[in-house]
């Protein structure tokens, strides 16, 4: 079985940092110069491992193992935040070439179809997940002719600054792949708390987000008595808090739910507020829940209305995300692999943010490690893991790919 | 005893709205043109019912009685708000005009010492109350030099405009007064949805405001999980709600509270807020009560800091208003008129909006009577109310004046 060589990953995350470095951080956003040398730069690497290496027409690096058979393609995105981690990305894109390196090193799986990928674009400078989105080809044509940088530059435009307007754009390539994996830090701080090593994604959990909106009627704040009131903030409080007494009934512990905004109208001290509007939104991995947290909101909004002094309405204040399940036969090869190198140091569980699986898993199988990160921070230039997890999260992923590829190839023969 | 003249009563105010009429309102700000009309046409009024009349530096439209012995001041502003009812503040002045001229024409009062007036400015146009402040000597000299009109002009500029800079202001006159007495729309429904005719004013409510802040820790909505979050919103739903719960448990029928603002920060629905401001006022007559409800808002902010998570903090939001409390022996005099005039369709009950008596009660006893506003409206152009309420309003107070004075007669006899 592979085994990973820790000085050459670790020496490749480093080397990838140094591209667009600031402090301890990053600045590679998607196009960016920095972010074109980082994307030549891992073309060469996927070369010198002996991979058939290609830039496609929309910036995705695609290192193809030179083998047939089933194939896996690891992954994740070069490109970072506008002040980036080092590691978000980077993590699991080096991933992608050491396990190839590693695969091919060891005779038992030198024949594996091991192909490394960094997909362009996935922290939305012009449009999010743009190369895994032209890979799989779900990238709608009307969105991408609309799409803008932060700084106001056309996508068509960059690709032309780039040399790339030109270039041909892969696409999943027919019966090759058995499915998708990519490692990632964990953004969170479950792993670190549980002092755990291995993180086996279950789902990308999904997102609903929905504007409450309370109709009362404005009136003085002095002579307008409590009973004659309809005041739209105190429906609101009393909706808001309720919710918060209520989710936990249904919600398990890794659901979540934030009120992050409210307006009251016309806002002044001295009146009764006539209208109110409050944003909730909440993410869990299973879609049954999301709709039952959903069904409590709607209730405590009939009931609320139902009084005849506030009009309660609920509306969707988003495109809702469904969750993105992933492959659970993937999963077991995972925790087989968890268990060797970090016994009893491994668990399952959804991941709260959103990564390019969410995109993939609609064509393919799909799976997600991992790795503690330090304080749980992310995208910010302080984000950091330590090394023996970066190291002992490669070596997981290399072990349940070749398991995966070699169970494979046996239902194959 | 006195008898008051329907006609000549509403005529004279019908006469007094026709100076700035609008619509159905008038448009009379404190120095306006309109107003300075007004001031004049009513010192006439005062001439004509053989008042010694004034119009003094500050704007302060004087009738004084020629009589000796106890007097009673009569009277309310004739300044409007800049869109204004045509009864808010001229009802009050027209009344003591008219109790001027009832008493004067009846054998029995017509001894008695009734000042009318009209005080400046009650309407904040430059300063709240300024034409009570200045006759009580409470006026402050830097407030007055501060002062603006609504369009900016400085008052020192306005009373060179109208000619009043070089004018002597008018004071309270040493020994004459044993009080003031002042008639209003009552600006709530109360009377008119008891089917009530006079409100005896028990005391005008006292304010206090708030600002509540929450403290927690922005987060990744996604990510946090909810064990690990110090939501600043959560708490403030949970607080506002709580106050909405606790308050009625310590409030009588006529105290009210107002939520009327909101503030999360960032302010984002992607973001577990870090930050929440609230504003709470709540007004009553009795001071005793004020300090439960305050004590209530401390207990549920200690409560919710003490868990640890969020910090709590409550300040005062304004100078705080203390309840203005109207003579018991004159609302008793006031009381016993209001059931001659309108057996059984009387209360006492306490004003929810301000009236120059906060500032005069400081110096003289005061009294004020509430006739029925039509669907409660005030501060506007459609306030209105019946005829035949503000006659017996009226009569009310003229019987009302004639026996304190009476009655202080008697004493100093």
């Amino acid at each position: 079985m592979p085994s990973i060589n820790a000085e050459r990953l670790l020496k490749d995350l480093r080397d990838l940092r140094a591209i667009g470095t600031v402090d301890n951080g990053v600045v590679r956003p998607a196009f960016s110069d920095t972010d074109m040398e980082a994307r030549r730069w891992l073309k060469k690497r996927y070369e010198d491992a002996g991979l058939e290496a290609t830039l496609d027409g929309v910036g995705n690096v695609l290192g193809r193992s030179r083998n047939n058979g089933p194939a896996l393609i690891i992954g994740s995105h070069s490109d970072t935040q506008p002040e980036g981690g080092w590691l978000d990305g980077a993590l699991g894109v080096i991933y992608g070439l050491e396990i190839a390196r590693a695969c091919a090193e060891d005779p038992e799986t030198a024949g594996l179809s091991i192909d490394a990928v960094s997909w362009q674009d996935e922290e939305s400078n012009f449009l999010g997940c743009l190369g895994s989105r032209s890979w799989c080809g779900t990238l709608d044509p009307a969105d991408e002719a609309a799409a803008k940088g932060r700084d106001g530059e056309l996508l068509s435009d960059a690709l032309e600054r780039v040399g790339l307007a030109d270039t041909p754009r892969l696409g999943i390539e027919e019966g090759r792949y058995v499915g998708y994996l990519e490692a990632h830090i964990e953004q969170g701080n479950y792993l670190e708390d549980a002092d755990e090593q291995i993180g086996v994604v279950t789902a990308i959990v999904g997102i609903r987000g929905m504007t409450i909106t309370f109709t009362g009627e404005q009136n003085h704040a002095g002579t307008t008595t409590m009973a004659r009131r309809k005041d739209a903030a105190t429906a609101m409080f009393e909706m808001a808090h309720r919710i918060n007494l209520a989710f936990p009934d249904v919600a398990n512990e890794r659901t979540v739910w934030t009120m992050g905004n409210a307006a009251i109208e016309p806002g002044a001290t001295s009146i009764v507020p006539g209208r109110a509007e409050l944003s909730l939104q909440f993410r869990d991995q299973s879609e049954a829940l999301l709709d039952r947290l959903a069904g409590i909101v709607k209730t405590l909004a009939s009931e609320i209305d139902a009084r005849g002094k506030i009009k309660v309405e609920v509306s969707s204040a988003r495109t809702p995300i469904k969750p993105s399940i992933m492959d659970d036969g993937f999963q077991n090869h995972i925790d087989a692999a968890a268990e060797r190198t970090a016994p009893g140091r491994w668990r399952r569980m959804p991941s709260a943010a959103g990564h390019d699986p969410m995109v993939i898993h609609e064509k393919l199988p799909c799976a997600m490690l991992f790795i503690p990160s330090i304080d749980g921070i992310s995208h910010d230039f302080a984000e950091d893991s330590h090394d023996a997890d970066i190291v002992a999260g490669c070596q997981v992923l290399a072990d349940a790919a070749a398991s995966i590829l070699l169970e494979a190839q046996d239902k194959n023969r």
